[in-house]
């Protein structure tokens, strides 16, 4: 008996690596609707702001160390930076940046944040090669789409298991975006999904690290990689996504095919992108809003005895630590989340700074929120109870946070972040010309005129 | 309840990315036997071998011409060629090519690659430093030993389920090497191994394509490159390999934490290393040794009715193409090998030419080879029976093929292998002086003294 017998295989599944190809290799340039395209432009500018905003963490300057042992060409920009470095590793760089904050975005369905691998890997590349915002924005309309729905595919399985599933399908949307700006042919395209396939990046375990970040930007370099690779003749399985022992068979037992070809090139994913008011991972924003709810309805957390949460179970399971240490282990605790709502009235990057998570207050508040979880409350929702020391009790449930997708995000909102983030990088002069190259990035002949406003 | 509880997960393993970062950090210089010793340099010479004679390949060609967008530094050599590109991209580059003809070294118990991986990020990164010989068999020695010790704890699981467990272990020795020579201590080792836990490179399904030996050269470049973050301060999970949803738990079901401890600096993986006589997979060995010898019974292609073909039920799954069309179609082909020790009495890199491969008298031969699963008959063996057109049936066991550790190659089987592979790419003349320096490695003060032998 063959031994690997005791894994069941597939070995009918369809031929979706060929099938994402024709997609991306051929799908018309802007065909989808407005609203489609509207919400690429929102998920760029979300994307670009949360670079730029982090160009100056550690875990940026620490990566830029590393790359600068290689002595790269200035080929494309480090955003919010001087440096420029070889387009992969801009790729990698500022898809580290971009997730650095955990202030990126993100698809509900699969907990993927799209932007990052695929953004990273297209910007730097057009950026290099002088590409049309156009371009650009193709790109990341199908790059998204073929991340998120071979996400869709393997969640949540896949991600149960222990992937982080933003860097273990990201570098398939990388390659997409990478391959439709070089113009690969529909078999050459094949191939580059085919390298990317062989190249998932990223583990759950490294949640509360540099090496969570450092995921996408990874998955970016390995699609970029892919495409240049893939361009040059470099040969791989036409079925590495779906065959026996391909990638999604290798790594996830769930593998719904029809997510991968369910009107293709109809319904577009990033359609159902959304962005993050808070500072942490999605999990957390339900519990956060709720507590802004409490302090704008008077709780002060003077009168706090202690705060009831009733949460999903994924919400302990993600973001249980009761004690952080610093702003990134922070982000792994909903206590912090729940704090920072009821003092500040908000959780923006600003309240997960190292100083804010060791304030004395901060700490004694976080002590008292007591955390359950509820097998009756959904993961996009929170329960959130004040009980006061004079006994009284006040009660808010938050079915979907601000952020989702039944209560977006605004553009006004997403301008207010972008400024938040941008502004004590770039300096606010630079704000406006940015914003406004952004919000008419389909007519950029040249996208290396919008990252020049991005640069230091 | 927690989704993630469907996957069993073990909250109590070991802390086996410390233990083998303080091995790898703290073991002293040739701190091991003169024989484990010489393994190493018999290790570095077949790489070295393997890797110059694949220089010219197309897939070489491909992947250079990928590297070259990059504009790379003159950093580090490709070896065999005389393009010189960043330390990186050097790495990915002899990485793929030593395992392009499939004829580079195997761990038997894993059937792992380890010098494709650790060899290619480690010579890379001494070459570019100028360290030395001595280094450089340290590095070997300590990065074999980790990938190889993963290798032992999660195979037979890992690899049944689709993994290419050469790439998927080897970028955690290429880690471990580049840590070693790059002088980094426990701490920064930790994280250098926790940031390539998060980059395994490689499916089966690739088998056949350009992307399998890419796989080592990936793992290569991604070790060596999470040395470099690690010196510059980028950190991961301390338990990146062991940790419930850390590298080993995620990508297989079992994890012998011990075969990663157990006498750790006492007994060295790269003892039990093995290099190929022939250029195809090592299932292929024992029928292509069986068949050679059939041929120096006097057994005639053209006496032959047909062959009977017994093994172990691995070989059909891995190398059972019947018609293979090219070269690298024909390495998964064991009707090849078979028809190549029948016709040649050799199985080199010549005999899986695609000229050879589609030459009339070979593919009927191939068609005479039935082949058959015998559950009776281990990985490492092959019954073959020629049945000749007069009735006589001549039978040939081989228990262990030529290249095992029972029948390892001599240090002169290697000598006249690494001859064959680099006297086409690099002439007569430079065979002596390579070998040389190659013999005496460990007294070579400046590496890319050596390096400067092995070019164009």
């Amino acid at each position: 008996m063959a031994r690997n017998t005791a894994v069941a295989a597939d070995a009918h599944a369809p031929p979706v690596t060929a099938a994402l190809a024709r997609f991306v290799a051929t799908h018309g340039s802007r065909g989808w609707s407005d609203a489609v395209d509207h919400e690429a432009q929102r998920t760029f500018f979300n994307w670009l702001g949360s670079a730029i905003g982090a160009a100056r963490h550690e875990s940026v300057n620490a990566a830029l160390g590393a790359v600068q042992m290689l002595q790269p060409a200035p080929q494309a920009s480090v955003l919010g930076r001087s440096e420029r470095v070889d387009m992969a590793s801009a790729a990698l760089i500022n898809g580290i940046a971009s997730h650095t904050f955990d202030f990126d975005d993100t698809h509900l369905k699969t907990i993927i944040h799209p932007a990052g691998p695929v953004a990273s890997a297209v910007l730097a590349l057009a950026e290099h090669q002088h590409l049309s915002g156009r371009a650009v924005l193709d790109a990341l309309v199908l790059g998204v789409d073929v991340a998120c729905r071979v996400g869709n595919a393997v969640y949540p399985d896949h991600y149960d298991r222990g992937w982080h599933i933003t860097g273990s399908t990201g570098m398939l949307g990388a390659a997409a975006g990478c391959a439709r700006l070089l113009q690969l042919n529909e078999p050459q395209t094949t191939m580059a999904l085919g390298i990317a396939a062989s190249q998932p990046v990223g583990l759950r375990e490294q949640f509360g690290t540099m090496t969570k970040p450092f995921h996408p930007g990874a998955a970016a370099r390995a699609g970029l990689t892919a495409a240049l690779l893939a361009k040059h003749g470099f040969t791989a399985s036409a079925r590495a996504l779906e065959a026996p022992r391909g990638l999604m068979q290798t790594y996830s037992v769930k593998c719904d095919w029809r997510e991968i070809t369910d009107q293709l090139g109809e319904r577009f994913e990033i359609s159902f992108n959304t962005y993050k008011p808070f500072a942490c991972g999605i999990v957390v924003h339900p519990s956060i809003d709720a507590c802004i709810q409490l302090r704008a309805q008077g709780v002060k957390p003077d009168d706090i005895e202690r705060i009831e949460l009733k949460v999903h179970a994924l919400v302990l399971e993600l973001t249980g630590k009761k004690e952080p240490v610093d702003g990134l282990s922070a982000k792994f605790s909903v206590y912090h989340g729940c704090a920072a709502g009821l003092i500040f009235g908000r959780a923006g990057e600003g309240e997960y700074a190292d100083a804010v998570v060791n304030r004395p207050d901060m700490a004694a508040l976080r002590r008292k929120v007591v955390a359950t979880v509820d097998d009756a409350i959904a993961e996009e929702s929170a329960d959130v109870t004040a009980v006061l020391r004079d006994g009284q009790r006040v009660h808010v449930f938050v079915e979907h946070a601000i952020g989702s997708l039944q209560r977006p995000m605004s553009d006004a909102d997403l301008q207010a972040k972008f400024t938040h983030l941008v502004q004590p990088v770039l300096g606010q002069a630079r704000i406006g010309p940015l914003v406004n190259a952004c919000a008419r990035i389909d007519a950029i002949a040249d996208i290396a005129s919008l990252v020049a406003l991005a640069r230091d």
